[in-house]
């Protein structure tokens, strides 16, 4: 497997950066110049509050916002996507929320083969009840908890910045095909039990297996990096 | 092994945020503010053009900037500090210039015991080559190709995000003691021996021992979890 460009190209190209009712001119700016630093470029803007500080703040991403659509409602932003992540700083009743770190993998595999939508909300109150109806899911940025109230124009550059830095590190999108948690479950078990054959069992305590855990927590498995992990463990369960 | 909310305190505390000469007055608020969602305190600014806008725009995070220490020189600002580490654009010949996010776990290591400054240039052309002197090591922060100038804020804002995250990912801070590059290729030698042992050899491809070093890769090991894993695989290696 080997870096494929294009389809890291593909993924930047399905997702569409939406700013409900930005009121800060300046805001809009830098949000269109933090999109082209990560190589985004689709930016659609509901009732924007767009003037002449926006074109000054974005420098040389002016042409991301000549190029943004301008629209009347969410409604319509969201018109051609198959699939509405909303962001909140609050945790809602009608959609699940997630912690923006640990929903990554699924939404970067989202995009590789469906159009999807960021919405962001305006500065003071984020987006309308009515608004998060649109989005499908909703995920939070982590922030201190005494002050988790981000900039619009940080909540933009910490997304996308992410998505640009997850694209770099994995090698190949077309292996973003993330492992199923109940395939990784049964990996764990294999690793325990060629353990308990290699007589590890007396060094091994419930520490070290949250180690393991742990390890691969972390790494987000694609589904054939563990496949892999699977097959050399269940090799050495046979041979134990 | 449990979370110790003491320990990243501690990394939090360690840490200044220096920016030299900062030019325009919002910037310098905006700073403030991401430090504060971000958990971080200690702002030194040098030379700052700080103003009413500055305090106007840091919303709640105006006691960061009232607490900020201002500075007459970098050499001043980083007087206390134990390691120095400075941002660039620009790779240059004298000082050794790391991927941040390479460098990251690196960095928060080292705050765990020592103060250190992470410092950010002027908008329009970063740090002088005298600044950079006193800079014992520096880092780039990934951007696309094309438009790799990251607002000022911007680059202090995802250099504290992805510091917060990743204390909140480290399960313990106190294992943030982290396994030498040469202990982990033995690893890997370990691995590709047992792999070997189990004749697994026909289907382990030069692409499976990638993916393998790709999953530890990502993941930064600490130096316990290389020892679990180092003595899983011998006792697998001398079973096989």
């Amino acid at each position: 497997m080997c870096v494929s460009t294009s389809d890291k190209e593909r993924v930047i190209k399905n997702i569409s950066i939406v700013l409900v009712s930005p009121q800060v001119p300046e805001n809009i700016g830098l949000c269109a110049r933090v999109l082209k630093n990560t190589s985004f470029f689709n930016l659609l803007l509901v009732n924007p509050n767009l003037n002449g500080k926006s074109f000054e703040v974005s420098k040389r991403a002016r042409d991301i916002l000549e190029k943004a659509k301008i629209c009347k409602s969410l409604k319509e932003a969201v018109r051609d996507s198959h699939f509405v992540f909303g962001t909140t700083r609050r945790k809602r009743e009608y959609a699940s929320v997630y912690n923006f770190g640990g929903i990554l993998p699924m939404l970067a595999a989202s995009a590789r083969k469906k159009k999807i939508s960021i919405v962001f909300g305006r500065e003071d109150f984020g987006l309308s009840k009515e608004e998060m109806e649109y989005c499908d899911s909703a995920f939070y940025i982590p922030a201190d908890q005494k002050f988790a109230s981000y900039n619009l124009a940080f909540s933009v550059g910490i997304v996308c910045y992410k998505i640009f830095e997850y694209l770099e590190n994995i090698s190949s999108i077309s292996s973003l095909s993330l492992a199923k948690n109940k395939d990784i479950e049964a990996l764990y078990i294999n690793i325990e039990n060629v353990l308990k054959k290699l007589k590890f069992k007396s060094n091994i305590t419930s520490g070290s297996l949250s180690t393991i855990r742990r390890i691969f927590k972390r790494t987000h498995l694609t589904r054939n990096e563990m496949k892999l992990l699977k097959s050399i463990f269940l090799a050495a369960g046979k041979k134990a």
